[in-house]
Formats: C-alpha cells, sequence, structure tokens
C-alpha cells in the first residue's frame, strides 16, 4: 500500500482525490493538509465537505513540518495553489516522494511563461524541466516513469485531447487558428466565496479572452497557435470545448473518425461518440473525455466533455497515479 | 413629481427600488446613496447592477451629510441595514422627510426584541412607537397617514398575509400553533459574497430554527404563537411558505375560501386561486402575493408565493408609497 | 456470483441500480430490460444514460418471456410502474428469484390502499401479505430471510427514519399529528417529458396536498397519523423533509438525541448531525440518510435528507440485498 | 389606439407580446388566437402563464375565422409556427393587418431556402419579396413603412448586431469566416414537453452544427460565409454569442471601437461596453443587446447578450411596431 498524502485537501479537487485515495485498494490515506493558517486547519476533512462524512473524516492538518510529510509519504498530491505548489514540490521530490501537482507550477518549459502568466519566477527550472506534463492518453511512457507529473488544466485537457488526434494525423490547416470555446462550470474557480461565485450573480459570460493563462499552455503542448476564449456557465461542474478547425484540402469525415480512433481505441478514459455530440450531463462525475465531431466541406467542429473537477483535475492525476505504478488506468475512477 | 432618494441602492432591494421610481409618474429620483465607506461609493449604479444600463445610470454616492439629503428629500427608501436604519431615520424624519424603511428596525413594539433578535438597544422609542407596520393590505388607513414606514419582512409578508383572514375569521385553532414552513431564494441574503450563498455550496437546507428573528415578528403582529422554519432554496428570488393549521370544530372549506376572498377581494396586489397552488413561478418578477388554499378534516394547508425582493421587498415599500401618497397601488409595479 | 437482473432499466433508478451491479463484487448483470413495447427497447442502456458508456453497455431488451427472465435470475430489481410490479412479481417468485420492487406495490398491507391510492385491486394477497417493507435500519431481521422486498417510498424513507426513533422512545405526542413537509427533486417523477418537468416550467410548489400516496404509507408504517406536504423542487435529486412534531411534557434535547444514536449507533447509512441540520448537496450521490434535530420548548424539528434516487430508491434497494444476503450494508455503494 | 391581435398566444413568446401591449399606451388587446385544435383554447392565457393572472385574463380563442379576425385588428402578431405563418399571413395582408411574424416565414429571399431548412416550399414569393426584415436598428426606414416585418431569430439578432458594425465599417478579412459560437436558454426551445427539455436531461451541449437554418439566415443577411455553432445552456432565457473573427491587416482597436459607436451611438436597444464583456444576467428581461468586444493581433472577438424572448423575439417585434407607428422606440419595452 502506498502511503498517500493530499496537500490542499479543503478544496473541491482535494476532496474529490480524498475519495478516491479510500476507494484505490493499492493506495492508504496517510494525510490531509492545508497551509498553516488556513481556516479549515484542524477540521475534519468531512466537516468541510459533508458529504465525505462517515467516508473520510480524518482532520486536515496545517503543514507545519514539510520535510515529516514527505519522510511519511510515498506519493504526493498537490492539490495546492501555483505558488505553493511550485514552492512544496522540491523538498518533497528531493525526499524521494512521486508527486503529482494539480497546479500550473510545472506544466509549461517556456520563457518567460510563469513571471507573464503567472506574476512569478520560476525558480526551480531544473525540476521543471525533469516534470512529465500528465496529459494522460498522450504521454503514457513518460508518466510511467516520472517522479513529478504536472497534471494538466482542465481547459487544456478538454481541448488538447480533442485536437492532438487530428494535429497528429496531419489533418488540419494551423495557419488558419483554431478557435476553442469552452465553457466552465463554477467550480473551476475553486472552493471560495467571490462576488462573481456568488450564486445571484452567476451568468454565462465570456472572460480571460486572449489573456487567460491556459492559452499558452495549450498551444505550447500542441505546437500551434490556437485562439481560446473561456466562459463561466451556470452549472455546478463540467467543461464543454467547442473547437472549430480549418482542414487541409481534400480531408475526409471518415479521416477525421479515424484519426480519433487511432488515437483513442485502447484508452478507456476518452469515450468517442461517431454520431452525436457529447454533453456534459454524460460526463458529470465521470473520469470520462468524451469527444463528438462533425464536418462540412473544409471545416471541423469537435465537441469535448469533461468533468472539470476530475478529468479536468483528480481522476486524471490519479489516472497519471496508475499510470507511474501500473495499475489499471481506471483503478479508484469508475 | 415627489423628490425621492434611495439610501442602500447598492443592494438588490435598493436596485429594484431605482427601477421603480424611474418607472413611476409621480416619482424624481434625487439621489442614491451608500454608506460612505462602500467599495461601491461613486459607481454608478448601473455598473453595480448592469441590467440597469441606459435606464438609471446616476451614481451611489457615499452619505457623509445626512442633512443635505433630508432637506432635497420629500421621500426616503431606506434599503439599509437594520443597525444603518435605526440610526438614519431619526434625521430624516425631523427634517420632514417620509421613511418607507425596508429593514427589521422599527417593526416590532416588543420588550426586548432589538436586543434579544437584533442584538442592539432600540434608542428611538417614539418613533418606534409611531412607525406604522406597512403590511399594505391590512393597514392601509394608518400607511396613508404615516410618515414613517416599517415595511415587513418577506418571510413576515409570505406568513401573514396567508394566515391573517382565517384568524381574522375565527376559523384557526390557535392552541395548536400554525407550522410555517418556508423556502427563501438565495438573494434574501443580499448582494454579498459567502460561502453559503456561493454557487457550488447553495443547496436547500433549513436554517435559523426555532431562532430567526421573523418569528417573533410574525407572532407579535398576528397575536399568536407560530413555529416559523425558514429554508434556503436554490433559485435566486421568490418565497414559498407552506402553512399548516388546525381548524376549529366543523370549520368548512367554504367557511375559509370566504375568509380570503372577504379580506382580499378587492385587494390588486393579492391573488386568490380556489383550486389550486401558487408556485415561485407564476410570482417572480411580480408584486403579486399569490394564495392557495387546501382543507381536509380538522386541517388547512395554505401556500403562499412572493417575490421576495419585491412583495417581500421593494414592491411593498412603492405600494406603501402609492398608499401614502393615494397613487393606485400597483402604480409603477405592473 | 448471484445472477441479477433490473426490469425498468430505462428509468433513473434503473440505470443507478445497473452502475451499482456492476461495481458489486458478488453480483453479475444478467440482464436488462423494459416492457415489450417501450420506445427504448433493443438499445444499449448507455444511449438512455450516457453516462454509462463503456460501464455498462448492454442493451435493455422487450421483456417478452417472465419465466425464461426467471429461470435465469436468481435476483430480479424492478424498477418499474406500480402495476407493472404488481403484475410480474408473483412469476418471478414462484420461479424462486429474490425480488427486491422499488415500486409502490406491495408496500402498504391495508383495506382499500391499492384501489384508493394507486386506482388498482390488488390481485396477489398472499405475495401481499409475504412482502418484507424493506426500510433497512428498521426491518434488518425480516429482510435478511425475504423472498419479496417491498422498497420504500422517496418520501416515506427520509420521513420514517427521522420520526421512527422519536416514536420508538415514546417521546412524542402523537395526538397532535406530526408535520411533515418535504422537497424532491425533479428526477422523482421519473424519466419523461411532461410540461410539469419541462426545465422553464419547475417551479417550486406543493403538491398532492393531503392527497399523495405516501401519506397513507407513511402513517400505516409508523402507527400514527401525519400531515403529509409534498414539494417540487427546481434541483436535479435529492429531498430535503422537515418535520415538526409535539414532544410530551418534559421531554428534553437530551433524550431526542440519545434516541437517535440509540437508533442509529450501529447503522451505515445513517448520519447524525446533533449540532446542525443537514443539506441536500451533502447526500447528493450517496447512500446516506443525514439528519439533525433542534428542540425548544414543547417543539421538536427534524430535518432529514437523502438522495431520492439512492436511499430513497436505488440505494435502499441495494442495501436490502446486502441485508438480504449477509455482505457488508453498503458494498458497492460508497 | 390600435387594435392588436397576437395569434400564438400559448407560447413564452407571446405571453410576452400580451404584456407588452397591456402595458403600451397606444395599443389595445382585441384578441389572443391558437390553432383551432390546441389544448389550450378557450382558456384564459393567465391560466397558461399564470404570472399574467390579474393583469391579462383574456382567454385564448381557437382560430376559425381568420377573415373576421383580419377585420377586427389593425396590427397582428404572429407568434405561430413557421408553416402557419406562411399560411396566415397573406389573409391578413390582404385585409389591410400590419403583420409582425416572429417565426421564419418571411425571413429569407433566397433559392431553396425553405424546402432545404424549413422543409416546404414557399407558396406565397410576392409577399416574401416585399417582406422587410426587422432587424430594428439596420433597417429602420424600411421598417417604418412595412406592411409586413419579419422579425428576425434569436441567434441571428445577437449575431448580425454583433458583426454588421465591423462589416459595414470594412474591418474584417471575411475570406476566414467569423466563427460564432452561441448558447441559448431553454426557453428557445419554446413552451412544450420533450425529454431534451425535460429539466433533469437538461444539460449544455452543441446542437444544429453545420445544420441550423439561422446559418442561412445570418450569412444571407450579412453577406458573408460564416460557421455557426448554437449550444443549450442549462439556464431558462438569454442568448449569449461569442464571435471570433480575423481583422484586415492593421486594423486597430479603436477602428473596432469606433465603428461600433458610429452604429449604435443613437439606437438605444444596444448597449456598449468598451472595457468589458457582457453576460446574460444583465440582459435577461430587458430589451437590450449589450455588446463587448476585445482585439489582439489580428483577431477581434465580440461577445453579444440578449434575452433570446425580448431582443431575440417579443421586443424585437414590438420595437419594429414602435418605429412603423412612429412611436418611441423602447415605448412599453422598460
Amino acid at each position: 500500500m502506498l502511503k498517500t498524502t493530499i496537500i490542499g485537501a479543503s478544496g473541491y479537487t482535494g476532496a474529490e482525490l480524498a475519495l478516491m485515495v479510500a476507494k484505490h485498494p493499492n493506495l492508504k490515506l496517510s494525510g490531509l493538509y492545508v497551509s498553516a493558517n488556513s481556516v479549515d486547519a484542524n477540521k475534519p476533512v468531512s466537516e468541510l465537505h459533508k458529504k465525505l462524512s462517515g467516508v473520510v473524516d480524518m482532520p486536515v492538518t496545517p503543514l507545519t513540518d514539510l520535510k515529516a510529510v514527505a519522510k511519511e509519504s510515498d506519493v504526493v498530491f498537490l492539490a495546492t495553489a501555483h505558488e505553493v505548489s511550485h514552492d512544496l514540490a522540491p523538498t518533497l521530490l528531493e525526499h524521494g516522494c512521486t508527486v503529482f501537482d494539480l497546479s500550473g507550477a510545472y506544466r509549461v518549459q517556456k520563457e518567460n511563461f510563469y513571471p507573464d502568466y503567472y506574476g512569478f519566477e520560476h525558480s526551480n527550472p531544473e525540476w521543471l524541466d525533469k516534470a512529465v506534463y500528465g496529459l494522460a492518453e498522450w504521454n503514457e511512457a513518460a508518466i510511467s516513469e516520472a517522479q513529478l507529473v504536472a497534471v494538466p488544466g482542465c481547459y487544456p485537457t478538454a481541448s488538447q485531447l480533442a485536437i492532438k488526434p487530428l494535429l497528429a494525423a496531419g489533418l488540419v490547416e494551423t495557419s488558419q487558428w483554431p478557435v476553442i470555446n469552452a465553457t466552465s462550470g463554477v467550480s473551476g474557480a475553486g472552493r471560495k466565496a467571490t462576488m462573481t461565485n456568488s450564486f445571484c450573480e452567476v451568468s454565462m459570460q465570456a472572460y480571460g479572452v486572449f489573456t487567460h493563462r491556459h492559452q499558452p499552455e495549450i498551444a505550447s503542448h500542441l505546437g500551434c497557435d490556437v485562439i481560446f476564449t473561456p466562459h463561466l456557465g451556470n452549472f455546478k461542474r463540467g467543461i464543454l470545448a467547442t473547437i472549430t478547425m480549418k482542414l487541409k484540402a481534400d480531408v475526409t469525415l471518415q479521416q477525421v473518425t479515424d484519426a480519433f480512433h487511432n488515437a483513442y481505441g485502447d484508452k478507456p478514459a476518452v469515450r468517442l461518440f461517431d454520431d452525436q455530440l457529447p454533453t456534459i450531463l454524460q460526463v458529470e462525475n465521470t473520469p470520462f473525455n468524451d469527444l463528438g465531431w462533425k464536418v462540412q466541406g473544409e471545416h471541423v467542429i469537435v465537441v469535448s466533455a469533461i468533468d472539470n473537477l476530475l478529468k479536468g483535475a483528480s481522476s486524471q492525476a490519479m489516472q497519471c497515479l496508475n499510470l507511474r505504478y501500473g495499475y489499471e488506468p481506471l483503478t479508484a475512477l469508475i
């Protein structure tokens, strides 16, 4: 049994991870932590997330001695803020822990990315260099040997899984930038009280237009420019991404369909729908990325749906753990 | 044209009032105010409530000179916190303004009520004594001559309008306390950011059981004990109250029906549904209190529906103004 | 491995059962059926409920040869309409199947109940007599030996689990009828297209006042009269029941609290919250019935929350199966 | 006072129109009609839409004698199905009525459009030819003299008002087709019971990809190709359209901003937000089309928000009536 620690257990992704660890036959929950000054410190995690009552009641402990935590853990999930993950990861790694970081701190190896998009200089370039990007279906070999997995963001997961098969098959005319319109449930903003997340104020809207940090994450890992426009939707969880692309001349629907089946035929966390487009309902509370597509003339539209807290965060992290340790990919996830 | 000022214009009820004043043929909006240290100060009200853009764009001014405001106003709506209303009203009244207070500060003339339920001593007992309770359908004569109208709370409006006709007709066995179960939309908690109001956390639940300040407001004005259990519902606006009462021996459905028609036959803001029970949908964005009832054996169940921000607050305040100045009761409201 | 068949697999409870059977280590899904003329016949269940894609893809077969189904099944879940369950159960039972019926067809052994509340004469009085009421926490011994378990309705589960401990401890003054106000999510009306369930028309409202068939189910199994008022809420799943009762003279909060702990201290599907009241959020997608309570003077208010499709239907059925076959009560449920 | 008739008064847009006519100082409601075989026939409109109770209680009459209706009406709103409008309009027009048709029957003068997209041959080509497209801000002169106004669809309104200013100013590189992603509330599907509109099944999803009839309506009236992808959102009313376009070389943000202000500076139903992007919340229950935009490099993204039942249907129809008869554009609308 791998001793498994979750740092950042007070948020939505932390709670999902705690449930998964509790269900996993090969993992033992060894600790739940929050930052030392959190108002949630020392409360049972099931008081923060009452649905966990009777299932996971371990308290969330203020993180005061990172080295002690590192010594007691085989595996650490970081469900923490970007800068916190940036700071915590090296110590954990140096003590031999395998780290799955759900933040953005180790995802993009590109000059000026962190100052420009996250507002801080990256001071752990060696670990950034060693980090493996945890887009599970496209990086299995590297993940299976990684010590630090940078789990992709929610929008990047839904977007890349939709685009990569067509790029890989050389079907897309990338000089005309793919247009990604995506809508996320409110949980994407985390568990906190803000006017924007206030029940009476939530309303469908675009935000972060041309400036969202997931745009360069997507572009960097795809290797092509994209226009990415995120929206807030008035639902709790889920992301629906609609992606419009120009095809190269004479590309057929069959070629598009084949590209998806070639890419994901043996990948259990991606479900393909040849004749229909996925909805958020069908992926809510599941670890799946559902994909559908339509072709007309020189354009293809791909629709991609995930649960933002699961395939967009926690279940993809667990999927990476399963790949890393040789368990079935969806262990503890369905 | 009556010069009309709204203090507390940044909240939901203030915004509704601003819209009503703009529509009212006899009122002229003379000022919108917020407390001096509000983050919203000096912004156009249409920036706080974007739906007002192009309709009411007046800025919300920090309230620094109350006397000057009083001098420039014929009528003042107080859409402020209880203690703020408590403090502001006397100066306005002494300068001759007619005041419609939407807070709880002048509603209940009962020993120890304010310390027990609002956490402050009432220091304006004379004005509290002169205040007229603005339950429009039951207090027309007094409202038409009042200088200070204490507009009832949202739950008390929905509850009392449902119960008073039966009490007035002597049909209820009050030794068995009426049981009021009511559910309010999230806007009842005001325009603010809290975890409870956070989109992902809102969930139907009871709160303030046995301790809510609207219980003594209802009991005091009805003159009988009640059990009042408020709930939070996952919708934006509206209150649905379901009230279970024991009838006196041999009371018939016809007597119950007659009591409602006698009470409200000529009252345009109360709509009676003899054969069906009202829903929140039908009162949303309307100034109406819809009532339906069922009788079986010795029990009657009355269902009462209002828009909490309108008949439960702003439109009832405007209805009181209309009564006070002799306008049609629903002027500016439909 | 018990060969397990679900009849009525196109609805919401059927889909939940299919997922549970797939997760259960001791069950093997042997068949999914719908009535012979269903528009859903012969489709994969995952086409009706796309979230099941890749998890349970078995087609739903039109039920044409009940005896053949009986012979191939050890266990049958009936997630069918009341009259359908009424008709199907005897044949299955005579062939030795253990039957868990989620409908109302075998729940109440009371003269005229079926003609009055379900519109049909009961023609299987012997099986009605042998049926065990599957209120899991209160009927373990009988369930463990039953061949036909009549799984309680959603409202009756939430209501009875809240009231029975206090009745059992002799704390309630039942001459004053307990008042049950309960609100159910829209899934309680089943998977179908009606104007009432239409997205734009759903709105909080009372229905079935004094006439709902769950009132006599509750009263009959409690052995005391109650007033039961159901409401439709604008959420997908869950029931919140708020129950107001008169206590016998001098009953204390401690006695109330003790009654709940005595009743459920060792019952894993009931979670007790001494200091707070449960919400629907915390029970959604869980098999739990969460309970909280408050006492003031001679009154107690108990709040009870369940997922209507789980503890109010499918997970309670599975819990009964687990009791019947000696598995851990929450096997396949968390 | 213009005698005003609404045909198709049982739907959501018909109800909104009835409310507007009741508020309009120059209109008198002369009749509400539904098709002769409607289940709603002869019911008060306030029974179909209970929020109208006490405001508009006129019954909806089965339409049996169209000529009689024509003779009694100065103005007729057709809130009917496309084929019904197609059939009814000529008789009304020949009797001298001014007709505002909210359906698609007279919107597009293009070969094969009706067979291809609406499934019927157009048999009134002369009236189709005379019909004026009621995109109010762009067609004032023609509307002011029209006898038949074809009120645009909801998506076409939100899309065209966002795109036309930039096309008119020659700023867009149309060889790269504008990409319109739009999300509509469920009321866009009309007042009816379907599984897709069922509360528990509604979920964000794309539909009609490459095949929606609003695509050619938009393209035809813009005079340029577009990719239009509609989505269903889980909210009741409103449309949010996000439009991505390639700008011609060296076009600046200032030019884009100027184009919008030049187009709409004096148009009261369009509100411009230079620095922010509109939300659905701010247009719900209003007659406004709110617009915001962002420019980066060679791309512009415009976000457009309307209430689909108002600016996308009923209020735009009334706005056209106001233009036609010389009333203030927003009479009866705010």
